[in-house]
């Protein structure tokens, strides 16, 4: 989330004669995230989040991702709820990218994390799972194991700009994932796949709503939890948080058991998703576009992850048995 | 307004017990503006905006600043109103910045200007210039004709960097300035110093507010007109647009008289005016802090303006006999 696209207020008040929401009362570009550009905006009907989706999303891709929004609203998570205009329509276009009006969510996201938030993680994704399993929508997981061996020729080619020797370690990691990865036996479902701490909004202790699902897709549901070990069970200093890990899986399971061949599965998911964003951080470092308004992340932070879990042995080390 | 600093929210929750205004709901940093770091706060008692000073503002100018605001509110300005903690103080500091929470205005600031926006424009500051004149506070204007030196010595130094040539115009304009500037007889008081479309709201055709008065200082008022000449009154291929000029001029003059040595002095102070952002974008051009989540603006924008004024001999040019 940030902008890239200026939207123009008469052009946006045109837009919003397409909707019931009342009148344009203000309305401000965010500065978070990397993917989109972004807006709060509120109306004398309350408080909108407006997006343009930029390039990196494919357009193809967005009645997936919206309808996944409104199947899982109508089944209580608390998620952006796409707003539908007067024709039914919630995809729409705006200043010539495709757009979409969503409600907005009350809470924070937490910048220290602690484990009681990753207990709440552990609860709302296992939710969310256990919500998305009816969802007919289908979108394949494009940055999984054949999206990492697309994605390592071009950034393979320049990794050891970002710093020497990871072009070598990151086509022997893909090598050792592509052996490992679980190929069945696995539950799968709707995943959200980029459920980092940006994207789990709380109020106080509790999780108040999971945001941006421009990511989902239809993987392994534990290759999510793999995502989270990562996303939120480090420390800023690079050191693994047991702890966090514990909690976060503890309560999941609360809500959706996790089976013998998860847990099982779990350090090799684990490393494919520390390879994922190892992959993707320096891609995006490499390909920033000139004027974001967005740092790039440190890229070799997955690097220190991933060497994390490539010493683990089994479930234990993530506080489960 | 942009995103310099991060806050965290544990540490945004400690500084609200500070102040009256309920619990923490939500809070994004706002993608506007390149000054200082801002979030669009809203709490259960209310939308606010927080600002953290970063190093371009002067600490010791805040008390003025804020105080100003203070006053205008009281005076039945829209404005931004800071908003005071429990022991009285609205100056505050936040993540090792000095940070103020002021009141959310409703409204858009104008992205394409119509002449009835100037004509808001003209009134809006006609007001406002009333209702500073009994202001106490005092802030001589550091980007006046002294300050225009200054910089000059910076800029002329690299301005051919910016464009061939510039460092010369820039050069013989300071001194042809200099030569003509007013040397008393026009009312002075507290001007904005920096009211272009971004810091003025409207809901519909109506001003529903002006924000962002960290430029504002004693010098002339008619100053506040002629930066306004520049910031309004040009189509963005660079034409001057006289009915723009006129409905502002006049709208103004229907609140605040504007003498006969105003008018005579506006051609020259337009070009002062033309001069100052002039200097001031190519000095932000070419020391744009690494890492700003804002683009810099066009540095020769103002170049073309100034020439424009430069064929200026009456205020009849600005549509005023």
């Amino acid at each position: 989330m940030a902008v890239y696209t200026e939207v123009d207020d008469d052009e946006l008040e045109s837009f919003l004669t397409g909707y019931d929401l009342g009148e344009l009362v203000s309305y401000k570009g965010i500065a978070e995230g990397v993917e989109n550009s972004n807006f709060l905006m509120q109306t004398t009907k309350g408080s909108y989040i407006l997006t343009l989706y930029e390039k990196r999303v494919t357009p193809a891709d967005l009645p997936f991702f919206l309808g996944l929004m409104d199947h899982l609203a109508a089944k209580g998570i608390v998620c952006p709820t796409p707003i539908h205009g007067r024709d039914g329509k919630a995809l729409r276009e705006l200043a010539g990218r495709p757009a979409a009006i969503v409600s907005f969510l009350a809470g924070v996201w937490p910048r220290r994390i602690t484990p009681v938030h990753c207990a709440g993680l552990g609860r709302a994704m296992a939710l969310f799972h256990l919500a998305g399993r009816d969802f007919p929508g289908k979108r394949p997981n494009a940055l999984s194991l054949d999206g990492w061996k697309h994605l390592s020729t071009d950034v393979q080619a320049r990794a050891d700009e970002v710093a020497p020797g990871l072009a070598d370690k990151i086509g022997r990691e893909i090598g050792a994932v592509t052996a490992h990865w679980p190929q069945n036996g696995l539950p799968d479902g709707v995943i959200h796949a980029d459920l980092f701490p940006d994207n789990v909004f709380f109020l106080g202790d509790k999780v108040s709503g999971i945001i941006d699902f421009y990511f989902a897709c239809n993987d392994y549901l534990a290759y999510d939890l793999a995502i989270c070990l990562n996303a939120w069970c480090f420390e800023p200093d690079g050191d693994f948080n047991i702890t966090k890990a514990r909690q976060m899986l503890s309560a999941y399971r609360e809500v959706r058991p996790i089976t013998d061949a998860e847990l099982a599965a779990l350090p090799w998911l684990a490393r494919g998703a520390a390879l994922r964003f190892l992959l993707t951080r320096p891609y995006d470092w490499l390909n920033r576009p000139a004027g974001a308004w967005v740092r790039p992340k440190n890229p070799l932070e997955y690097l220190k992850k991933l060497q994390f879990h490539q010493t683990v042995t089994g479930p234990g080390a993530y506080g489960l048995g």
